[in-house]
């Protein structure tokens, strides 16, 4: 496929920091829209010229794990990034098509492209995240980071009926997004002081459900401080550490619920279409910058820095 | 009230081996089922003269967190064990009577009472397992040990519907009563052996629910290594360790959700008493041997040699 939209992710930004040099590069980026160019003989489902979304993993959506819906593990499946191929690029190369990507109607304006890129990856992963959690009317949900992903949790919380949406972030552009998104209450502190004022907006209780959509541990141990007896810790910022507290003291204690992992995007994708479509989400708020494929390297300085909180490509 | 019947608890083998000596001792055990002597004067649901049950925590049954049924973590809650109270006795104290002590109906036949005994902790810390681990109908659960809280694990997930129920564990005594609980399979092997023998029944796909009722960490490890993409770990095992691996590796490449913690029995009390009265389930079979109190010493000895599954103590 000929791509047409990508952009930059926070997961990005871990191989921006720490990647070796290597004399033949490596292909980056995992969210896309574009045109089909060229189908391979057994892709039944899509033709040349077909506007399509990609997920940021790629399933054959018949196996075992796919049927139920944990389309991340599915057995013929990979994450873009790297070999085979990635999306920050004009071409793209996508396997099990039939799978992977999904066809946005004919004729859908060019202005809902953005939202249409979102389900790639970061809004369904905010939306992952949130029911897994089990978010639902009721519910306090508190959210722990600011950025694109955090934010959709947020939106995706407000739309499947939380009654408290507590954000967790100190940027102050980025948290007002997150108000208009849904939140009703801001936590600029962290650590301890971040915990105690959850605690304390929450009557001492605890939160029903903790988005963890940052990675690093302090998060998860901000999470396990805050969420109430018997709550959930859901989690979709990609664990940059493998040990963690899980014993009495932490999860066992309260009965807490840990959960989360890879979006399962593409099960998510065809009921989230027809919803941006007809306007009932607008997760595109989240792209305050677009730049040209050239520019690339300057989309991932903006991100790094902080001066932008998603950068959309145009290629 | 005085204690009718008590019991001793796996966990009560952690201090047994651990717990240095001191100059006044320790009371000790949390399973009891007894007769009121005397109430407290706000106590307005029991009185002198009924046979009540009593969960391993005493809670007051009217806090947000017992209305939410996480009445292990009630705000004036506590446990059994120690100061203020123990059940292996001849007398025991409950706090928040009301909130935790369920009566028995009158003229319930002495023959029941074993199994209501369980209800105390060790069937019911089972069947919380399972409850947490959303086991069900058509599903694969595999539980890991073979002790009195996993043929409990057996047990409650045959009641609630489960197609496949792996047991693991290698004493033939305790999984031939697993079998009879109805498990399936029985695995014999631990570590990586185990885990190649679970994907091999399960199809190479891993089991939908694990229900660890061990808590040591390579129980653990079993557990993240069986499971299913998108399957659930349910701990009831007291975690003898805090730090565990929870990153992509373990848990979250392969979406786990990791649940559980110390048993909501008291939330369960009331609706599984009557399916031991009427017969519908029968899990005072853990019970293989009945000593009286001034035998209690010899009670630790045998089930920490393993001579008995689970030692009922007539008081």
């Amino acid at each position: 496929m000929r791509v047409t939209y990508a952009c930059v992710c926070g997961s990005d930004l871990h191989p921006y920091h720490d990647l070796e040099p290597t004399p033949e590069g490596r292909r980056m980026g995992h969210e896309a829209i574009g045109v089909v160019q060229e189908v391979g003989a057994e892709v039944t489902t899509l033709k040349a010229g077909d506007t399509v979304i990609v997920p940021f993993a790629w399933s054959d959506g018949t196996c075992a794990f796919c049927r139920d819906g944990i389309t991340t593990s599915c057995v013929h499946g990979g994450f873009f990034d790297g070999a085979p191929s990635a999306t920050q690029a004009e071409l793209l190369i996508v396997p099990e098509a039939d799978g992977t990507a999904v066809v946005v109607p004919e004729g859908t304006d060019e202005s809902l492209m953005p939202s249409l890129l979102t389900l790639s990856d970061v809004y369904l992963t905010g939306y992952h995240a949130a029911r897994q959690g089990q978010v639902g009317p009721g519910k306090t949900v508190t959210v722990i980071g600011d950025g694109a992903v955090g934010l959709s949790a947020v939106l995706a919380s407000k739309e499947l009926g939380a009654e408290t949406i507590i954000l967790m972030g100190r940027h102050e552009s980025r948290t007002d997004l997150g108000r208009k998104f849904g939140a009703t209450h801001v936590v600029a502190e962290r650590g301890d002081e971040g915990v105690a004022k959850v605690l304390e907006i929450t009557g001492g209780e605890g939160s029903h459900v903790v988005l963890e959509a940052v990675g690093h541990l302090p998060a998860y141990e901000q999470a396990y401080g805050i969420v109430r007896p018997g709550g959930v810790i859901s989690r979709v910022g990609v664990p940059q550490y493998e040990e963690a507290p899980v014993g009495f003291a932490s999860l066992f204690g309260k009965n807490v619920t840990l959960t989360g992992g890879p979006a399962t995007i593409r099960a998510y994708l065809e009921a989230a279409i027809p919803q941006v479509l007809d306007g009932t989400t607008d997760p595109g708020q989240v792209f305050d910058r677009e730049l040209p494929l050239a520019d690339i390297a300057e989309a991932y300085r903006l991100m790094d820095a902080r001066e932008a909180l998603k950068v959309l490509i145009r290629v």
